[in-house]
C-alpha cells in the first residue's frame, strides 16, 4: 500500500503544506507539487468528433504517478472558499483521462483508491470551507473513491497553522491511520 | 449602467453560453471569454517581502475591462461540481489585484457591482451545484458585491439546455432585470 | 399512481401552501396538514431493550395515509433556514417506523416513492435555503427515494409568493409532471 | 460570565450529552434538557392582527433561563441530517419572542451572546452534518450572535463517542476556552 500527497498550494512551505507534512511525518509518501508542473486547463472535447487532444503538458506524467498509489491526500489551501485553481485544473482534466485510450481503466483504478483532504484557510474555514468539502465528497463519490476524512485548519500568515492545536491533533491521528496503510 | 458577461466555459457554443446568451439577448453586454485569453494561476505572494509579481499574461487587461461595468454575470459550466478551473484561476488572481498599486481601488470598485451567476451542469446540478453557489455567495460577500441571483440549468450533450424550460424562463426573467440596468 | 402533499406550515393559506396548491391545481392529491394533527417529538429508543414505545398520537395514522401514495410532495415554509419543527418532528419519527413491527416494510415501501420539495422563505431563500435542500437530499437518499425536484419561492408577507414569477412557472412545470403520474 | 448548555437529545446519557459534558467538565454551567420540558411547535402569527398568542407551555421559562447567560452551547444529536425536532421547535419559537412584549429586547440580548454547537451523528456526520452547521451559522448571523466554534462527533451505539479521539480532543480544547469565560 502506498500514498501520494497532491499539493495544490502556490507558496513554498505554506500552512497547508506544513499541516500535510505534519500528517505524513515519518511515513513514506510520494509528494506531487502541482505548482512545479505545467498543467493546462481542460478544453472540453467530450462532444467533439475527434475527442480530446493531448495538451502536451505535464498532466499525463502526474496522473501516471498518482495511479500507482492506493491512498491520495489532496492538500490545498482554501482560495476564495474553494480549492486552488491549480488543483482545480488538475481535477478538471480527469474528464479527459476518463476518455483517454492511454488510460483505459482510469476510473476503475481511481475507484480503488482512498482519499483524504487537508485544507487551510483564513476566513472562517470551518464554516466557509464546508462547500468545498461537499464538492470533494461529490468528486470522490463520482469516481467511486472512498472519502476517508478531512482536516480543515485555520491560518493566514505563514506559520499560523502551528497554533491550530485541533488541526495538528487531527493530523497526528491521520498519521496513525496512514502509517498502517 | 453596463454589463459584462464573463464566460468560464472551454467549448464554443456550450450549454452555459447558450443560456447566458438567452438571458442577454437584445441587450448590450461586453462578453469576455476567458478561454480565449491567457490567465495563469496565481502565485501566492501575499507574505512575500516584494509582494506579488506581474504574471505577464492577459489578466490585467481583462480586469480593466470588467471594472468598467456595473453588473457582472459569471457564466460557467459546472465542472466537477464547481466553476471551471479557467474561471477559478481568474478569481484566484483577485488576491493579487487587491494588493496591486495599479488597481488601488480594486475592492472598492468591485463592491459597487452587482453579480449574477449562470451555470449549467449534467449531474443533478440543482443539488450538486449548490455548494458552488454558496461559494459564489461567500466570494461576493467578501468583495462587498451584491449577489442578485443565479440560474442553474441542466445539460450534458450540446443543445440540452434548450430542453430546460425552467432555466430558459429564468433567463427570460433575468433579461427583463438586466434590460433596465 | 397517486400523490400526497405533506404540509409543514403553521399558518392557514401561507405562501408555501399557495405555491403547493398552484403546483397541484386540478390534480387529485391527498393533502395532509401536519399542524392539524398531534405529532409528538421522537423519543430515541433505538438502543433500548424494549425498543420504541407507541406515542399514542396521530403519527401512525398519517404514515398509513402516506404509504398509500407513490409520490410525496413535502411543502414546508423555511423557518430559521430549515424545515419547520412541525415537519422535522414528523420525519424524526421515521426512525421509529423503521423499527416498528406494525410497519414491517416501511423503508422498502418508502424507497419506491418519488419525492418533491416545495419551500418558501423570506431571507435569501435561494441561497440560505440550500442547506435544507441538501438535507432533504440526504434524507431521500437514505430512504432510497428518488428526489425528483424542488422549488424554492421567496415570500414573507401573506401573498408575496404570487409575485415570484419563477417559482410560479416552476410550479406549473411541476404540475405537468405530476399530471401524468 | 456564565454558560448555558441546551440539550436537544431525547435519550438520557446519549453520545451528544457525553461529548458536551466532556467539554464542560469542571465548569459551572446551567444545563437545559429540552426533552424534560414541554415546548410546543410555533404557530406562525407574524401576520395576524392579534399577533402571537401565549402557548402556555415551558418555552418562556426556558428562554428566561437562557437569557441570563453570555455563552450558549447548543448540544444536539444529528437526526436526519439536522438538529432534533425538539431543538428545532425551540428555535422556531424565537420568531415569537422577537415580537413578544414580555421580551422587549430579545434580539438585542441574544446578539450579545456567543454560541457553540456540539453535535453527534452516525451517518458520515463530518460531511452530512455540514448543512446543519451552515444553518446554525445563518441562525446566529441573523441574531447577531458570534458563532465561536463547533464539534461534530461520530457515534451511533451508546458510548461510541468515547472512541472519537478527535471529538474528545476538540471538547478538551473547548473546555479551556469555556473555563476563562
Amino acid at each position: 500500500m502506498s500514498i501520494a500527497v497532491i499539493y495544490g498550494g502556490t507558496r513554498p512551505n505554506g500552512n497547508t503544506e506544513t499541516l500535510a507534512k505534519h500528517a505524513t511525518q515519518g511515513i513514506e509518501v510520494e509528494e506531487i507539487f502541482l505548482n512545479e508542473h505545467n498543467v493546462l486547463p481542460i478544453i472540453d472535447k467530450r462532444h467533439d468528433e475527434k475527442g480530446f487532444q493531448d495538451r502536451n503538458d505535464d498532466y499525463n506524467t502526474l496522473i501516471e504517478r498518482i495511479l500507482r498509489h492506493d491512498t491520495l491526500v489532496f492538500a490545498t489551501p482554501i482560495y476564495w472558499y474553494s480549492m486552488s485553481g491549480t488543483m482545480k485544473n488538475f481535477i478538471d482534466r480527469w474528464s479527459h483521462s476518463m476518455r483517454d485510450n492511454n488510460f483505459p481503466d482510469f476510473k476503475t483504478q481511481m475507484s480503488n483508491k482512498e482519499a483524504y483532504v487537508i485544507a487551510v484557510g483564513g476566513d472562517s474555514p470551518s464554516i466557509k470551507g464546508l462547500p468545498m468539502m461537499e464538492q470533494f465528497n461529490y468528486i470522490f463519490e463520482f469516481m467511486g473513491m472512498e472519502f476517508k476524512g478531512y482536516i480543515i485548519g485555520k491560518g493566514n500568515q505563514p506559520g499560523d497553522i502551528t497554533q491550530d492545536k485541533v488541526a495538528l491533533f487531527q493530523a497526528e491521528e491521520l498519521r496513525e491511520e496512514l502509517r498502517v496503510k
